[in-house]
């Protein structure tokens, strides 16, 4: 479709020009109208771009679905920022636009509403949980044949198409980084399981322990919700097993940091009294003190491969554009300060 | 409008019944469909919420306009992600969805076309500049009664809507911080001219100055366009007037971070051989090493804000509805060690 400026350019009137034509916002000379009119025509220029792809079924936008919690600055997390920077580069590009929509975790989403009304063509889930009315969702979003990618999450068995990181490999090298540091009692501190990529965390933690002859030591699993907070509240819990454990992996940077920071105010250094690990290696990694080894995920470059195979899907017709689609990217272990053998 | 879960309650069925009721997706009991769409007739149920409100006008989003620049990764700055957080809440508190709109910044902006194209009710415009091409734009969409409203940034004297922070204040504190540590050649580090928060922030250094009766020292005053990298680069400034410059106010944290790694490099510590000053008061802020003294902006509150009183604004009618506002938050300075006095 012809833009504005093409217009613009072609009738020699500037741009607001145009608009003013299409708004019928005077006052304007006929003559001007007639030239900016017969301008569009010859480029085939519809303002109305909404009306017009309505007519086609097309809003031109995609939905991300984020999950809603009330005071997370949810755009703040380092995760959803890179995946959601993705995600916009690759709409960029295509000239789509993205409709973020905010959903609470806890209500039925109603996704496939967000197609029949119109209001997107496709839609990229960001952390979805194995949870019945969850995947109820999807599973009707499917039956329906709407367009629709996970990033992050895999529901095994069920045919939806997402792009994931191999989330079994990067706990498995950080997992096996410290064995070879010469840690013995390392411990696992992992978020929800009603997210795949904790089991996978989980599951690449116990494969490295299994390869090396150990076993996760008593007390040396725990959980978090994945905040800074649940990090710091743990602290007390490994502070309790210090003769028991020696290094911990964690499921994500934020609890890494958390746990670091209770440590210290208890007179516990990583890297010196303890090993810690995080996972994501987000720039407050890179920062901390001492820095954080951690587990690179490329979430920008998931993000954008989910939003890509989507638009690519749109260009097919029939069967071949609602085939299903999955892509697993690799994770990289970056080591610093925290996790180096005293 | 009633909800798919009231709908659903009332015809004691499922959430996915009703929507394979209104899809028409089989197979389905004649008795169920009838229960599922009497529950809509009473509760006044509409899925096509978008073709509804389409006839009168709204689509239900807002829009969010953010400058595209290629590989940035631009919801990972802790500046737009904490405007986006913001907005995200207020949004989602009253049943409204969030269209980002990435556009170049060399472009003429669109903006216009949204509206009549249905695919916003309002805007709000982050990290506009103070550009022809771009006030053009700005001064047609008011022109033609479009509700929209700046976020961090000012036209003075065309009475746009906007939210603002005090950056007169933010700086004229951090510069006067610095003075009262007994610092006299204070130097200022700024971004682009363009933005009138950059203008806003000199204004204030200037100020602290006058006040305690000091010019900005030769070479004192220098540029770099917010990022890490342009922070680093000037550190090669710093350094060579070393003699000449003891403290420096940096337009962001960014900048402020990669001066320090700069200096750092060159055996220069923040803190010890010179005082460094950031702006935003962002997570790296508190992470650096040594923590960085800074400026706090309520970014979210303000994106928070702007949201409001769209949203507010669009319930009025007639003139009322496109009367302009305009709302000025205060910052806060935040002392850490790289400002103390050695």
């Amino acid at each position: 479709m012809a833009t504005r400026k093409e217009v613009a350019e072609l009738a020699g009137v500037s741009e607001a020009t145009v608009s003013r034509v299409f708004n019928d916002v005077g006052p304007l000379k006929e003559e001007t109208k007639r030239k900016v009119l017969e301008a569009a025509q010859r480029l085939g220029y519809h303002p109305n771009a909404i009306a017009q792809s309505f007519a086609l079924g097309r809003s031109g936008n995609i939905g991300v679905v984020l999950p809603h919690m009330p005071k997370v600055h949810l755009f703040s997390a380092y995760y959803f920022a890179e995946i959601l920077s993705g995600i916009g580069e690759a709409l960029r590009e295509q000239g789509r636009d993205m409709l973020v929509l905010l959903r609470s975790p806890d209500e039925t989403p109603d996704y496939a509403q967000l197609y029949h009304s119109r209001k997107v063509d496709a839609c990229i889930v960001l952390g979805a949980r194995d949870v019945p009315h969850q995947l109820e969702a999807l599973r009707t979003l499917k039956a329906e044949g709407m367009p629709f990618c996970l990033v992050n999450q895999r529901y095994d068995g069920e045919g939806f198409s997402y792009v994931d990181a191999d989330h079994v490999q990067g706990s498995y090298e950080a997992t096996k980084h410290l064995i070879e540091q010469g840690y013995r009692r390392v411990g696992f501190m992992n978020g929800s399981p009603e997210y795949s990529n904790s089991r996978d965390r989980r599951q690449g933690y116990i494969k490295a322990l299994t390869e090396a002859g150990l076993e996760a030591p008593e007390g040396g699993e725990f959980g978090g919700n994945y905040s800074r907070k649940s990090g710091y509240a743990a602290s007390a819990h490994v502070w309790e097993r210090r003769g028991a454990l020696e290094a911990v992996v964690c499921a994500n940077d934020r609890m890494a940091l958390g746990l670091q920071q209770g440590l210290r105010e208890r007179g516990w250094l990583a890297g010196r009294d303890i090993a810690i690990v995080g996972y994501d290696d987000s720039d407050a990694a890179r920062l901390s003190d001492p820095p954080l080894t951690s587990v690179a995920v490329p979430f920008y470059e998931m993000g954008r491969k989910a939003a890509l195979h989507l638009l690519d899907a749109a260009k097919r017709t029939g069967d071949a554009a609602a085939e299903p689609f999955a892509e697993v990217l690799l994770t990289k272990l970056v080591v610093r300060g925290s996790s180096r053998l005293m």
